[in-house]
């Protein structure tokens, strides 16, 4: 597998990782397959959705935050129990079909890196399985 | 992969898919392997549930309006904020196992096409991986 | 694939299963691939979190509770829609990458089957797909 490496800035922030993604494929040199992302944090999550305007991601940033408030109330005394909630709804994997050596995704899809209890330093495992009966 | 036609009737519905999806399993002559359902929208999404009674998808639907309502307040001026939200916590990505040349579901489970801003002509798109010892 | 029986003790739960999924990687001989995890219900799911502090598991259990209250107002007249929309929240399936033989996980990362109507019997199943190159 390969691991990526994203840096964030915010305390809660959907960060563009569709180009980091593809690289992995097209380096694989698998023509038809399957693409496993994988988050391996429990306060970050991953997701797909709209990259043409920016205020579609900052609008699932605050819709979360109004349905799961920092503020609790909540027992883990970390503090940061929104940030798991969040990432669980979210979820830690998507599976993303590769064709013509490239990620096959839709004309407005993006892969977002979901941060919930940022700034940090995070990462992100991809595997790519081929089409069996090429391999 | 293949890609199935899904014409949804509403703003909001959730339509079950199974048997689209099991055509595709069929055809595909795999008789133990993977399924993976894929949807190429950002305000869209897949997910299983019941099917025996109806008012389960009508539930779901009215529970995640409730959770985020089409009003807002939102940033992104297309005003279907509330659908891009609601398809990401659905998530684009179910993966099924085939055994026995068919998709193994639970007794009361379906595969429903979540349509959040319809009504709309969309598509689902299906990759199957046979388990590699048997290719 | 194999099947899991996982046993629930209380109405809500998030179980670990992470060692009985381990397990079945440990047996199938792979080295290196994926692990599908499959939740076969309507009314429970799975999701990866934290476990070493327990009290994250009981917040992600009460937040949901929050946001989808078990009194409804729900049509279907068993009751428990409430758990059909948190099920479909955390989702039916995670996907794991498999390194060395064993579950490539974050270092907090558990799998939690999360039980929303129990207690009951249930089921988890799992299938673990090669990296086809090396099959």
């Amino acid at each position: 597998m390969q691991k990526l490496s994203v840096r964030t800035t915010a305390h809660s922030a959907l960060v563009d990782i569709t180009r980091d993604v593809q690289r992995v494929v097209a380096e694989s040199g698998v023509r038809e397959g399957v693409c496993h992302v994988f988050v391996p944090h429990t306060t970050a999550g991953v997701t797909i959705n709209e990259n043409a305007d920016p205020d579609v991601a900052r609008d699932i940033i605050q819709t979360l935050e109004r349905m799961v408030p920092w503020e609790g109330p909540y027992a883990h005394d970390e503090g940061n129990s929104a940030a798991h909630v969040k990432a669980s709804m979210m979820g830690f994997n998507q599976t993303v079909l590769i064709e013509n050596d490239a990620l096959a995704l839709g004309t407005w899809q993006a892969i977002y890196f979901c941060e919930f209890d940022g700034p940090r330093n995070r990462e992100v495992w991809v595997r790519i399985l081929p089409v069996a009966s090429r391999a």
